[in-house]
């Protein structure tokens, strides 16, 4: 094997934790719970940036930013979401250092104490509608349809890299609109937003769904997201959406004018992807071998490898693979020719498998005489011979197939790993057995959810869009119930 | 005048800080120094980072993410370090709030307290330099070539939007190397960098060299700085490199093997712009109308409206309109056809005039029957009738026009304001009158400069790079010179 790390069946988790790290996506901190993202893990991250960035403006959204500190006192103006947010958090109380007494370091000043404490934002809507508030004064100012790309912090106890970090990097939407429907638009329009990126770009089928009450964005009237399924039958959240209602705006006291002269308060929601995004791609589709990487989202689409004895053979090969590298990069594909000869042909094919780049070319002076290359994909790790001939395109197909048979090997996992189920005991039994999806009645009560979380573990990931009605009755209670819903155990 | 605000010469402070607020660029939030950046703001911070990321990228550099967050023994490990940084910052203690006992809102759980207080940074030398050493071995792993883009804080008492805020968005580059030579080498690249943007984006001239040891960053051997000239005669520093020498290798215990087998510290360099390069935006071009942007950095380069009648009118003109807006954008421009009815056409020109937009065309039913259109220049604010034929041309030709008039005006400017001064009495004087660049000579020391800048407050700015030596006497002490420096008062 290439790095010496478990295999996915040996220990996932560790499997996961080793992955991120030998390929140097991420690593920890010196400080607890706040990783450092490496080049490459930040060069996806990027990617991810650039394809929602264009999505968020090309759907009528601005950029904008906010500060990174939020009074105390504003998470108190809207109750739940303060239950939900301000209790584990970065608190900042002093605002300057002072040399010590004993002459060694710094110590806090007490005199410059705030009088006010400021949280580090865990999320912004209460900065971002204590501001709104003086921007709209009447409909002619609404909707205001902002985004922002921003570090966030929430105190965890226990992290994992890109899962669950203390401090990590998002984008929050935050929109005021004149109407109810207009706003409810709004969220679902972003929900299928994220939907798309997840599925087109990621390769990553998810489902649609709301969020049951207790699942809830602390503050939202509704909450929808998309779930994905990893490799070891675990839910992943992969995006929210959330219709906000009015509270925030009653929170913040943000009224408008609207066209019949009447004074209403503003419709709001909200939704947001972190870097979390980047653990989801990477149980995705990642292997024994290390990273798989959707080739729309890899760094490196396209790596080129010599076989040479001498200067010579080198440059024989250059002059082939020059040309096709500059046409392949006019077609918009990133392609690392690595011709350094400080490494050998062997370790440069198990660095690029396990960094997960999608086509591998091979170039050496048989294939030189017979105008040959030797083409390897990382998804399936199979290995061709190709005719030089019109090479480019055949690298731009397959990239193209690499995309699809990612998302076609995911879904299908996903479809084999979902189950409709009518008893509890089954449940219980498939869950531990093989975990996954499961589709099940509920009687549409916090107890019953609550009850199930605490003796399976397992939560209602979504409650699908356009869910088919169906009378049945409750896995757990036996009470009468109005369709199923997606349970699993989640990240 | 378009809106209700002072002249430059009336109050260049109240214009700067008016002009900000009403040009929708930035504003003061709830929280003290703070600001919030709104769309229209951040979109030109946007054209600045996708510009300057595009250049570090070419220059082989990579992006990456450090924590916001840094442990307060950090900054003590680089003497003069902490002395300026480790001061005025915010200090986070705890990590949890709680339910006020009155139960009216939260207050800090006292049994959340740290154990060492966290650093929101001021800069990254330290957290990067410690994670560095993890991945620093030997002179294969170098040199290291990183970026960040990222929030920083400094409390800061008296707070200016853009120029001075406590929190403030900026890159910071981090570089080690094998060698002194390589690292100089780095830092002054990255200088040119600097200085090729702001002459050629911002069209804004700049004068090139490195600071004095009392201006220089903390902890850095020699920090080198490009310095612009605002239309006050106030210079402000638009961007930092600095060569850190083995400074911050030694506080960390950064050692790499070199190619003769023997441990030696690593070489370092740091570099950075901020938000702070708007206030230099808006300070080096604007007028009494209001903004005035280069129109390679304009979020909107072309504005075109349509005056009309009906919509009958408005159909006609569109016509002609739309297939030029779009063959503007084919040439990469970016254009806004303003349509709306709700607004009169005089209304736009102001709004335009008063956001910078470098470009107006006006089109009218006349205009259609004579195949004519109006076009306004914004930065001299001359109106002209252009023949509609061959029109995109002629509009791009403009808007280079305009983008070279704005750099060479701005040269005149600093050019008029520059002086050379042999006696403290006219420096005094010219300050007092004019201010501007002030090339006199220095004897060298802290006590001259110190002394000076009491009295004047006036500061060497930069002593220029490839310097003429020359002979002289300080206008100060009287003893001898090697060389002329430039002062300046600063923001």
């Amino acid at each position: 094997m290439a790095k010496d790390f478990p295999s996915r069946a040996e220990n996932y988790a560790q499997w996961y934790n080793d992955l991120v790290i030998k390929a140097d996506l991420a690593e920890n901190s010196a400080v607890r719970g706040c990783m450092v993202i490496k080049p490459y893990g930040y060069a996806i991250w990027e990617k991810i940036q650039a394809v929602l960035d264009k999505k968020f403006k090309d759907t009528g959204h601005s950029n904008a930013y906010f500060p990174i500190f939020i009074p105390k006192s504003f998470f108190s103006k809207e109750a739940s979401h303060v239950e939900g947010f301000a209790k584990e958090c970065a608190v900042v109380t002093h605002y300057r250092l002072k040399s010590s007494p004993d002459g060694k370091g710094v110590v806090i000043d007490e005199d410059a104490k705030l009088e006010e404490e400021l949280i580090v934002r865990p999320t912004s809507e209460t900065i971002i509608w204590d501001t709104y508030k003086n921007w709209i004064k009447s409909y002619r100012d609404l909707p205001i349809l902002i985004n922002q790309w921003a570090n966030v912090v929430r105190w965890e106890m226990r992290t994992r890299l890109f899962l669950r970090t203390t401090e990590f990097l998002w984008q929050e939407g935050h929109t005021a609109h004149a109407t109810r429907e207009e706003a409810v638009l709004e969220a679902e329009t972003m929900l299928h937003v994220y939907a798309d990126f997840a599925e087109n770009w990621m390769a990553i089928p998810v489902l649609k769904g709301t969020k049951s009450p207790a699942e809830r964005f602390a503050g939202a009237i509704d909450t929808y997201a998309i779930e994905a399924m990893m490799q070891d039958g675990k839910a992943l959240q992969t995006g929210t959406s959330h219709f906000l209602g009015q509270n925030f705006a009653k929170a913040f006291d943000v009224k408008y004018l609207n066209k019949e002269n009447q004074l209403d308060y503003v419709w709001a929601t909200s939704w947001g992807v972190s870097t979390r995004l980047m653990g989801a791609l990477i149980m995705s589709h990642s292997d024994d071998h290390g990273l798989v990487l959707p080739p729309k989202l890899a760094p490196i689409q396209v790596a080129i490898v010599p076989v040479f004895k001498n200067a010579e053979q080198l440059a024989q090969i250059s002059e082939i693979v020059i040309p096709i590298k500059k046409s392949l990069e006019a077609k918009g594909i990133t392609v690392k020719y690595d011709d350094r000869d400080t490494y050998k042909p062997g370790w440069k094919f198990t660095e690029y498998e396990f960094k997960g780049v999608p086509v591998r070319l091979t170039i050496g002076p048989r294939d030189i005489e017979q105008g040959t290359v030797e083409v390897a994909r990382r998804d399936t790790l199979e290995k061709e011979v190709f005719q030089l001939t019109d090479i480019e395109n055949k690298v731009v197909h397959l990239l193209d197939q690499i995309q699809k048979n990612l998302y076609d090997r995911a879904m299908s996992f996903r479809e084999e790993n979902t189950f409709r189920v009518d008893s509890y005991d089954e449940f219980k039994r498939i869950l531990d057995d093989r975990g996954g999806f499961i589709s099940a009645h509920w009687d549409g009560t916090a107890e019953t959810e609550e009850k199930i979380k605490e003796e399976t573990k397992a939560t209602i990931r979504v409650i699908p869009l356009h869910n088919p009605g169906e009378k049945g009755i409750c896995i757990y209670s036996g009470k009468p119930s109005e369709q199923r819903v997606i349970f699993a155990r989640a990240y």
